[in-house]
């Protein structure tokens, strides 16, 4: 490492805001993730159709960005149903709640936060429609907030494991990008480079959606933290040539015994840490942690199109019909698993502590 | 595994031949492997400029298949000088042969094969034209034919370890395209089908060049071999699930003390394999093994342009001026590598024992 004063390296972090009100509250403001990291577009998500589309088409994506985009979609979209009458509003709230969850069917976040909307208006059931849609715009308010917190939360738990100097490999886009927030993987990377340490981030690229050299390179950079990008085959090399002190990854999903699901590839990440002795930490809200859910092999693994192995950006990589795996997701057994930096703080082995003591 | 009776699956093997004399005799005949997997083009190689070209753009590719190409091409590109004297057609072969070796320099195969040629010319020092040109003619089908059987003994010798129902891993392509014959880690995959064995390969794709996707694939699909493209960061996935039982890889230099250096991502899948305890063999010729590198510390890492990484198939994949690593290469130490499946037979650890044996 290069000997430079930490304080020559303090730059106040403006981070970007994946998901957002409009300035004038009517819609919800998105970067719109199609266009990275070519062009940087922000787009107004007024109507219905507006949301629904940004959801299925990825504009927004990341599993808390996600659900916050609805909730303040939900209330955008019926802004201009302002002079219903309560009843027919809310069939109105219901039915575009329902598109809304079928933009992404399997998104935990986006039913969480729909059915969290939709809750919120059955314990009014007598309000007038503004009182109705000030309540909803206050708790979708809500929910972007707690997001917000939440990935500021993770980043604090997490400083300790960033100090100055540090050299953090990570996988895939747990950033800013992917909530509402300063993201939950990145959350300690962006607080320590807030406290003015210096930090130097390597990004793997993530096939086969490359999130990582498309979008965690992209806002790292946007934020002055420097960032490398390698492909997914280099991590272990660097690994053993000692220039990685720690992994910090997001989760889908953690089940009741630790075990924790991300993208395709953090298995191979958490594996090839654990052969050089380098901490691996899952970095995750604490809603992440599934107890229905009794250990990894509970986990339904999502198994996507064979055409995102075949092609990159439009272009064949390979034979037209060649048989490809393509499962979305891994999961990385908790012994490999230094520890789960949740909102609420650190947990590591035993995980089965964290069912006895509740939260 | 399904149940199905070997002799089902039994299949005469036709490998394509990546480089061989066409059959007019007069020209080079390489399968254009610019153009794989989208289009089969053959291509004849008549002069010098075709040669070098075909070197150096990567119409022949893999450090066997470009020192037979390059012997080979030297007698074509001498044929229509067939008439000039002695001393003439001496400058000529030395000029030739100069040029051919500045299309790679980095390429060893391809100086060793030109000084194997001209050493030859300097045999016959009275030589009359038609004897000298009949002699490097003779020179260069042997280092064809060579090439050949040492891909046939390197199959032979790893049949054993590829039986009925296995599923082979492999990285980057070390097969039939990178040879004159049925390649270095594909090898004992192509003499196990041809003996009626049931195998299947899983490739992975390697980035960033993704050899593994556009010609592992192309070339055991043609030949009959079930094949599945991973990404670089599904393997381990793979092995956790029970679904691997071998690793087959090349070598590009092997050290004296075992360690070996091959295209970057193949460490990782090492560390994968001894994690789960899966046999990883490193595939190669004799003449891979370096004395002269006591071990893979002293092996010279090719750094390769930032561009291979930002890019897939000429789209951009990355920000425009972000940061990569594009190592060609990594090094697996020794302690990783179950045996080195060479032309010669099966080495294993401790490696010193090669040199005390001499060969």
């Amino acid at each position: 490492m290069p000997v430079v004063p930490a304080a020559r390296y303090y730059v106040l972090v403006q981070p970007i805001r994946a998901v957002a009100w409009s300035p004038d509250g009517d819609a919800v403001r998105i970067i719109d993730q199609r266009c990275l990291p070519g062009e940087y577009v922000e787009r107004d998500l007024r109507s219905l159709d507006d949301v629904r589309d940004a959801i299925a088409t990825l504009a927004v994506r990341g599993a808390p960005a996600i659900g916050v985009a609805a909730a303040l979609g939900l209330v955008a979209s019926l802004g201009p149903f302002a002079h219903e009458d309560p009843r027919t509003l809310r069939a109105r709230l219901q039915a575009h709640a329902n598109l809304l969850v079928a933009a992404r069917p399997t998104a935990v976040n986006l039913s969480w936060a729909l059915n969290r909307m939709t809750a919120r208006a059955e314990e009014l059931p007598t309000a007038t429609v503004p009182v109705l849609l000030a309540a909803l715009r206050a708790e979708a308010t809500a929910i972007l907030e707690e997001d917000r917190a939440m990935c500021a939360a993770i980043g604090r738990h997490g400083l300790g494991f960033v100090p100055d100097g540090a050299r953090v490999l990570t996988h895939c886009n747990a950033g800013a990008l992917a909530t509402a927030g300063i993201g939950t993987a990145l959350a300690p990377v962006y607080t320590a480079h807030e406290a003015g340490r210096r930090v130097h981030v390597f990004a793997n690229e993530t096939r086969p959606l490359l999130q990582g050299a498309l979008l965690t390179a992209w806002e790292l950079a946007r934020a002055g933290i420097p960032v490398t990008i390698l492909t997914d085959g280099m991590a272990a090399s660097l690994m053993r040539a000692g220039e990685i002190d720690v992994v910090l990854v997001g989760a889908d999903r953690i089940a009741a015994n630790g075990d924790a699901a991300n993208k395709i590839g953090t298995y191979a990440v958490a594996v090839a840490a654990h052969h050089h002795g380098i901490p691996f930490y899952v970095c995750a809200p604490w809603s992440t942690i599934d107890r229905a859910t009794p250990d990894g092999a509970a986990i339904v693994i999502e198994q996507r199109h064979a055409d995102e192995v075949r092609h990159v950006a439009g272009t064949a990589v390979a034979p037209a019909n060649a048989d490809v795996r393509n499962p979305a997701f891994d999961v990385t057994p908790a012994e490999l698993v230094t520890g789960v930096i949740t909102d609420k703080g650190l947990y590591s082995a035993p995980y089965s502590f964290l069912f006895a003591h509740g939260g």
